[in-house]
């Protein structure tokens, strides 16, 4: 079966990587600082969402789009509860966003008044690696209860990056997880990448992520995005 | 682009459907009961696997296939340290297992001594629902700190289970989880589903798991799988 599969998949790829690189001239424009978020199901990309609006929806033009595999607006609800602008992506079942869907959600934003734009993926460590949004970074938001071997079991992901949180630290005291084992995965497969360790539930270390994000939304700065070059 | 993707996205699940069907009659030779565990990145699919062979391997005999994206063989060296047959199958990238590898993987096994075979997936809460592997039980571990608002997230894979865990219970007290709220997101897309919150650590509910999957290994009893005919 993967003889027959994979040129079927590299065509798709190809197609994505065309219309990522048009949602990032279109994102280019104004300009706006944009991320896509991944993570497990449950690692607290909401969270992590919801959290980054209260700090910063006061410094910052922020606009949402919601990644579901369900027809659910749990997500977008929540965050347009806080005043910010969201739009609802369902994949109807598929296992990650891609840049046409992309494409088809950022005319539904203001745009023109944006300067940070957040993108939930699906819950999955596979497939979003492989397929580029057209953001300026990558993110992922690991998590202390999901185990510290997760670099070496997902490690396309992790190469991919230009910013690593792990969350949920406040639940170290509870749960087996060797620091030292997972900063040495992330360093072998991501050399120097952006680390930040946090609690969505305690604030510990979010002053850091806020910072950073707010750096790179203001002086749009090259966060390394050029270095994993979308079209050959 | 899903107009172009669905047809031939039909044609990969139907060929896994046939194939599906190849490896449950191969396993009902013996006979063999066998479980297909899927779950998020991290939920504890190993931890189960390892404590399941603690307490079941002096009264079965049991076989594991492991599968992963990467190249690595983590999970399979704990389970063979523990004295029992295991394969590791690698999905070069991709996001879930298929029936075509477990058909690969299953000569590789002793199959004439075995009377449980444990696959656990590739971590993901999307694709393993739609590729069907041929086992008796599609089995899902959710976890605490992954939220109970994950039925309602990813309703696919629960609509097709045979059995729910729901593991890290020890975590309770630290995290915000409603069971009433998971109960019920479960019940409404699979009424009645068999389901085991329990713990990993700390070996609280792991009873109640042990006799279902070893009532179902010794008598080889219909888990309902069959109302979910893998062949139309």
């Amino acid at each position: 079966m993967p003889t027959i599969r994979v040129p079927i998949v590299e065509r798709v790829l190809n197609a994505n990587d065309q219309l990522a690189q048009k949602n990032r001239d279109l994102l280019k424009r104004w300009p706006i600082f944009s991320i896509n978020l991944m993570a497990s199901p449950g690692a607290g990309k909401t969270s992590l969402i919801l959290q980054t609006i209260a700090h910063l929806s006061i410094h910052l033009k922020i606009g949402v789009i919601e990644g579901d595999t369900a027809r659910v607006t749990i997500d977008a609800d929540k965050v347009r509860q806080a005043g910010i602008p969201a739009v609802q992506v369902h994949t109807a079942g598929g296992c990650h966003l891609d840049a046409a869907l992309i494409a088809d959600a950022l005319p539904q934003l203001p745009l023109e008044s944006l300067q940070l734009l957040i993108i939930e993926n699906v819950g999955n460590l596979v497939c979003p690696a492989s397929f580029k949004l057209g953001t300026d970074a990558d993110i992922l938001i690991a998590s202390v209860p999901e185990g510290d071997d997760k670099p070496f079991k997902y490690p396309a992901i992790y190469r991919g990056l230009q910013a690593l949180i792990l969350n949920k630290t406040d639940l170290l005291p509870y749960v087996p997880f060797a620091m030292d084992n997972f900063r040495k995965g992330v360093e072998m497969l991501n050399p120097g990448l952006a680390f930040f360790p946090l609690s969505c539930s305690t604030g510990e270390g979010m002053d850091q992520w806020m910072e950073w994000l707010t750096d790179h939304a203001l002086n749009k700065e090259d966060v390394g995005a050029n270095n994993h070059s979308l079209l050959p």
